[in-house]
């Protein structure tokens, strides 16, 4: 018994190759959580990195968080959600959505923010070798979590030339008998474009003819800019069966630590959501999921000042960019809190972001870490102070990019 | 354009067996969320039924995570865990389960709740038709979890006869080339059960013969009774490579609506599942990761205090369950909050439960929840008051069973 164990028995580096699965070896190195790291723990570099509100939550969500703790609400929610808080999203998702679901509290499954709601939504309508369109340059997570439940992600290339719009027809020419997906995004993430009415319906035609689900994210719903306007893909006539929408409490709360989003689609979908939620997470935070309810309820003038800041710094961001030599932005975005200009002096984005950093000490993400499309393109967030804003070109300018 | 859309448009039923995946198709249909209903909201019903701690947050937790949300701890944390809070954990590992790491910031990942450091794992070490040993009857999250990621769970039996041990044999001869991982639960869920260091050193051989990894659900470590104490499998000689650890706040601690829980183990893999967190939920809650801090250094005779309320009303539950006509246990549980006695009136899991909740108002979990050898069990938490495990049981009798 337990005869051959001694302090040195150990598993060779080139033994890990076997050990760990293929679905993972094959994950793309993404230098997303070393820059997280370095825009959190390195203070003489100004971060224009991370997709991250930079304000505090306000003060009505931390209070009733710390009331539900007060009062022992430290026990597990029920597990698509508190019944009070997914009332509450229903009534949110008519007024401002327009959405209507047909049995809200079978509708509506509260998750860790809106990135387990869609590796939930993948779980559900994916088998191995199945495709799922997806945007390039999109959200870094959509790509491999589609990999990682053993599909096969098509991306559709969006371009600067015409501001990261979606073309319909080339939706329409990647699709085969084995695609049983569509993933929406907007406003979007690193692009900041917003997805126009007519584009929808033209990608809502393709999806009904095709019988394909839309994975609708719209994570940066509340922050359309000048005269764009939000439309969520679901409210469309006749598409409550064929959208999932995600949604997340992260950016138009300024609460991404609370980890809570959620989803909202068709019962037989969502329900089977909740079920696959026992075995990925079992439920959201409880004592969080009455912050997400005071965020739902308060005075939405927190969310006004937030959007109104964030499109300040928009024009100061995209004003300021007309004085680099280096980045050129073809179509003012939008939407969410970013720009994605595209590199003008022949590097490639890693080469360009590490220069970037090593020479100004500003940090932006490479654009080919949210697909090969995104190669030649860097990430701005301006979810930052405007004075932070100013002195991030200013060493910008000094470095001589 | 939008030429078809309608109101009445409408997927039919029989399509969304077309639409909805065939790894989800196949899941059990879980009684599980119906009994967390019931528990929660019929206040007629005494439950018996969901594993939770009847015990709010201990104050420290609750104080911690208030000031840290009054602190402006609304941000994302870091994806692995915040860096104080994996320091701890490593200086807990060390000194309660005798492991040491090479690595402590690389080797572990705070996960939401143990399950999500679960699937995790599956999905770093097990691809397609790969397979995984799991107990049976045991967490009822393993093995649907092990089909999520297209895996094959080979279910190993657990008997009362012998208080739910693991016979090694039995497990050396389920192994084929196909075979990546070896499930654990000590103490155990639904049974009780503690293993012994022999078996587990017994397990260590094969795993380490096999190159298997072990994944050592822990999560009921505080709770060992009489004579039994709680070894860690990883804490054996030789085994820090092969053993994924995985821990929760949830019972230890009395936090479960905190959702955290954690994974240690060697780098090659915990990195991996790290780059996984990121399209899983990405982080875990950052307040509720300050509460977690304080729960591993508050003084920690408020666990001793939980440990001895279980112990009582586990030795309460074992007395009651004597002057029952129906449930037989054939050896005392020692561990976890759960006794999981034998059906003797002839009568499948579901139908007694069912029958019970209806003539007896009280719930137990039909032990075929828990696998197939649970079948002709129940499931009963004592993780109540024993005012309510008196009533309980007094209500049995009336009803005869």
């Amino acid at each position: 018994m337990h005869h051959f164990l001694n302090e040195k028995k150990r598993i060779s580096k080139s033994r890990w190759g076997h050990i760990i699965s293929e679905r993972v070896s094959e994950l793309p190195d993404s230098e997303f959580e070393n820059i997280m790291k370095i825009a959190k723990e390195d203070q003489s570099v100004i971060s224009l990195g991370p997709g991250e509100p930079d304000f505090d939550a306000p003060a009505p969500i931390v209070n009733a968080t710390i009331k539900a703790l007060k009062e022992g609400k430290t026990h597990y929610a029920s597990i698509p959600g508190l019944p009070a808080l997914r009332e509450m999203i229903a009534r949110k998702l008519k007024k401002e959505n327009h959405i209507s679901l047909d049995d809200p509290m079978n509708e509506i499954c509260v998750t860790a923010g809106s990135t387990e709601g869609l590796l939930m939504g993948l779980l559900s309508v994916v088998d191995a070798g199945e495709e799922v369109l997806t945007p390039n340059p999109a959200f870094l997570a959509y790509e491999p979590m589609i990999d990682m439940v053993t599909g096969e992600p098509v991306p559709y290339k969006l371009s600067d030339k015409d501001g990261f719009q979606i073309h319909p027809e080339e939706i329409r020419e990647k699709i085969t008998n084995k695609t049983r997906a569509i993933i929406l995004n907007t406003p979007a993430n690193p692009t900041g474009s917003v997805l126009s009415k007519k584009v929808l319906e033209e990608i809502a035609d393709i999806a009904v003819e095709n019988e394909l689900i839309v994975f609708s994210d719209e994570a940066y719903e509340k922050f359309c800019f000048g005269k764009s306007k939000h439309v969520s893909m679901a409210s469309l006539n006749g598409m409550h069966d064929y959208v999932l929408t995600f949604h997340s409490f992260s950016k138009s709360y300024a609460m991404p630590g609370f980890r809570l989003g959620y989803v909202a689609g068709h019962h037989e979908l969502v329900k089977k959501m909740s079920q696959i939620h026992i075995y990925t997470s079992l439920a959201a935070s409880t004592a969080n999921q009455y912050g997400a309810m005071a965020a739902l309820e308060m005075n939405q003038k927190y969310v006004e000042k937030m959007k109104h800041s964030y499109d300040e710094r928009r024009k100061l961001t995209l004003q300021l960019l007309k004085n680099t030599h280096t980045l050129h932005v073809e179509k003012e975005p939008e939407g969410a809190f970013y720009v994605f200009p595209r590199i003008t002096n022949g590097k490639k984005s890693s080469e360009y972001v590490h220069t970037m950093l090593k020479k100004a000490k500003v940090l932006m993400v490479p654009g080919n870490e949210f697909g090969k499309h995104g190669e030649g393109f860097a990430r701005i967030s301006y979810a930052t102070g405007k004075d932070k804003i100013k002195e991030a070109f200013e060493r910008i300018k000094q470095a001589g990019f």
